[in-house]
């Protein structure tokens, strides 16, 4: 069977609402406890986890067969183009289990250097972040906007997130609370909604830790695309995971990142 | 002039509507910063609150003249009948000012007793929950949807949420997590939202601190009509704000109450 040739950005789509369709059927279910999952030696949101990448994969087995995948569910398949899609079907699990609007489906087209192109999706509201070197856009309840982050201000004015307050060890919640006390407010919870908070210019900083590639990728193409900025806590590369801080502006950043750095 | 007689119920959907309208084309729009706030001697948020909160009290003067009311933004306006309608027209307006959809517009019609029906609506994503003597119910993106709080569990296996790890006073934050420790999970961030989560059987707990009367009795009204219990934490009636504790049945409530009782 042969497709019609696909833009790279018409099959991140494709993939994003097949994920849609395959994960929203288990959001906010009776019987999706850990209960289940002991009963059944796997839970539900493993199961919307597992549907998902399989239907983005695919998506990507018709349209996309030379390139590789990386999957948080079913690992690395190689690929012939030197390309590699990087899937997290639901990132958030504890807010999918919770029944936040907060866990997004990530997806990432990247090569050697890092993530080109890339989106954040939130099926129960229907939203869709995406980045590419074209352009930054989000589709959702009120229409499709162009994404944009916000310009310089001081820490001091800055709102920063990031999912839970430990952060991740102790020396890595003590750096990230040494930056928020300089700010002006501090919240939680958000999972990788946050990255799309900071593209659409709502807030200023998101820094997390213990990060896989899967978790980062597409919110650092969606970020770069909306004009801000990811690294590690050095200033260095961060879609391997690890460490992150995501900033709207390279004043924010620098500032943000001369207190981390210490740590 | 005069109106048809409405319900309550009638009643309250019109005001949600009318808050919806009146606050939604504030929320996530450029210059909603707190340099605004510092350069028009009031923030965009506040301008939206209270355009929440008259659109409803339009909607009282035609259709509840009668009853009292008291807004967040515009006090006590007392009534004849012994009812007040409770309004908070933004709350969580930290939530707000971030970009989250977590933020809700309250509304609680009381008599002496404490609330009698009541609302959590959440503009952006489009989602109401509503709490009556009749019925508990919610409609969102996923269409209708009667409410009802899980059954019991023990606390080593529930989903605890508060906004914000401090909670309130040193003290409250030690009762709190006193409580979140023995517990699966902790979430944070979710506003009033996260008593919505509640009512939909998705959560075990919610437990606040430093809570007006507004902040709590649309929450206690959908709580209550999905088979939950809303009271402070030496477990008396909780809707005059202050400390409170939601629960998803009274095992849990019981188990939690203990020890928060001995904060």
């Amino acid at each position: 069977m042969t497709f019609a040739k696909l833009t790279d950005l018409e099959v991140l789509d494709k993939m994003a609402d097949a994920a849609r369709a395959a994960i929203l059927p288990f959001f906010r279910q009776a019987g999706l406890t850990a209960e289940n999952k002991l009963e059944a030696g796997f839970d539900p949101v493993t199961v919307a986890d597992r549907a998902g990448e399989l239907a983005m994969r695919a998506i990507l087995a018709d349209h996309r067969p030379e390139d590789g995948i990386w999957g948080e569910e079913f690992g690395q398949t190689p690929g012939q183009s030197g390309r590699t899609w990087v899937l997290d079907p639901i990132d958030g699990t504890r807010g999918f289990i919770s029944g936040t609007p907060t866990w997004g489906v990530l997806i990432a087209l990247s090569d050697d250097t890092g993530p080109i192109l890339g989106a954040i999706d939130q099926p129960y509201i229907g939203e869709r972040f995406v980045g590419s070197p074209e352009a930054a856009r989000m589709t959702g309840p009120m229409g499709i906007q162009n994404l944009t982050t916000r310009s310089a201000a001081p820490l001091s004015q800055a709102i920063v997130f990031t999912t839970f307050p430990e952060v991740g060890t102790a020396d890595e919640g003590a750096a990230f609370h040494a930056v928020a006390r300089h700010a002006k407010l501090t919240r939680y919870g958000m999972d990788c909604y946050a990255y799309a908070l900071l593209a659409s210019g709502q807030v200023d900083l998101v820094i997390e830790a213990g990060l896989n590639a899967y978790d980062i990728q597409g919110p650092i193409a969606v970020v770069q695309a909306a004009g801000g900025i990811v690294t590690d806590w050095q200033g260095s590369p961060a879609h391997m995971g690890g460490r992150a801080i995501a900033a709207a502006n390279p004043e924010i950043h620098a500032e943000a990142l001369e207190i981390l750095k210490s740590y």
